[in-house]
């Protein structure tokens, strides 16, 4: 059950209307066997909504406001008090996501891993009221590569922000974005020598490029002085096509069978209907909650 | 549909454990007309979770704060910022209560009207955000006896504060509440003039005595002097008794069989489960959501 569940945290993504259901068409690979992963929508899990009101009364508001996810999104978004009541509460609805698969292992950034904590306190104060443990807590699975930067080096990849690489990115776009990438500001010409750290082009390479011991001696090239940003810009590009090449071309495929991905959505939505009402049952139950 | 809404709502209390669900008997009497009225377990109607949820996203976190009623309740139990989560968001499951059901009319204590505005507010938004009106407002239907203060002349009743007359009190209990009553404490004799307004015992003989006229002359008779409370005690005796009498029996009666009881409860939570989810396909719909 614990293995099943880590395999389907993954597939929690809030899918809210169907063009963006059929975007996602590009998670429904070719290798997806639905014994392994189930993919669902969220919002036709009616047991999700449930569990996340009951979870809403085993944490405070003040603890909700000092989540420090919903803290940097409240700034960055510019909302005072005057914050939608469902966005400071969402904390209380990924621990529902989290819980009701009875997930032990959720792979999420950094940045996400205080909701682990905060869904972790909320399964224990639960626990406690029903004296036996009822749910288990999870552990952030955190890529050890951490979060990538934005191709113009800030913090964080977004759509909106024009700073990231599609999965679905074509060849040429991808040697564009690459192209853009944030380097050594102080690394004017080839000759000069060259800082790796903070440098998207070598963060990137790091993450993605399977030779390691060339990396390490372009690394050490770059630093010395002598090795061009574009001669680096060249192997990732080759890199990242290597990469997302396949994946694309799975997605365009994948895509062109619009029943497909309905059928393995439906399919799995109504197994993830029976889990998540079955921890729902389970819930209520241990609160003494009457049910039919 | 909106006749239906407005005596459905009337069995929303919130029934969360068997226990209370059996206490619950005495709300299904013997003129209780399945066809009329539908009583359900609001624990069992998911769409209840969904439509919160939803609501949540129409609402701020500083317009919770600012309802009078989670106000006057923050202060009455003496929470700070520590209050639940679930506590500040009660508003939000409140207008999923009425607009699930479609309530056009919903009585409540004049204490509860700040919550229907609020209810009205979230559908106003969200009939703006849908561009046609997908939810009803409902009105307030508050009684023109006002709130029943407590026997002790507080403002409110309360089972647990030990100052209520409950509807199955015995005749030798509402005697005992009614000698317990409030009265005019200036008036120490018979023979003294006595005040009408704040005698919790002239409150009740308004509410409940069917002849009018005897309690104006009762009213001018305690104003001039001359009447005893003993004796306004008897009469409000009598009064509560004929009132209560035929209820008490009812509800033993019924009691007796809580097959019938369940049978009750489990009809009305069918019917109300498939009008609860029709609301929500609705709104789910008119905000583009996905769904199954």
């Amino acid at each position: 059950m614990n293995r099943l569940a880590a395999r389907l945290h993954i597939c929690l993504g809030r899918l809210q209307s169907l063009p963006s259901a059929r975007r996602s068409s590009g998670a429904i690979d070719n290798a997806h066997d639905p014994a392994l992963t189930t993919i669902c929508v969220q919002s036709a899990l009616p047991a999700l909504a449930e569990l996340t009101l009951l979870y809403l009364n085993f944490v405070t508001v003040a603890r909700l406001e000092r989540n420090p996810t919903i803290k940097d999104e409240i700034q960055a978004r510019g909302f005072g008090r005057d914050i939608p009541a469902g966005f400071l509460c969402y904390p209380a609805a990924q621990a529902a996501d989290i819980t009701a698969f009875r997930a032990t292992l959720v792979p999420v950034g950094e940045d996400q891993a205080p909701l682990i904590e905060q869904t972790n306190e909320i399964v224990r104060r639960l626990n406690r009221q029903a004296g036996r443990e009822i749910l288990p807590e999870a552990t952030a699975l955190i890529p050890q590569v951490g979060r990538l930067p934005g191709v113009d080096g800030r913090a964080k990849m977004s759509k909106s922000g024009g700073n990231a690489v599609p999965l679905s990115a074509s060849d040429t776009e991808i040697a564009a974005a690459v192209q853009r990438m944030y380097t050594d500001p102080g690394h004017l010409r080839a000759s000069d020598p060259g800082r790796v750290e903070g440098n998207v082009v070598f963060t990137y390479l790091d993450a993605f490029d399977p030779d390691r011991e060339a990396v390490a001696a372009l690394k050490a090239h770059y630093r010395r002085g002598g090795l061009g940003d574009s001669a680096l810009k060249t192997r990732l590009t080759g890199v990242l096509r290597d990469l997302l090449g396949p994946i694309r071309e799975r997605r365009a495929e994948i895509a062109r069978d619009a029943d497909h991905v309905m059928d393995v959505l439906r399919t799995g939505t109504a197994r993830a209907k029976a889990i998540t009402a079955e921890t729902r049952d389970a819930v209520q139950d241990a609160l003494g909650m009457f049910r039919f």
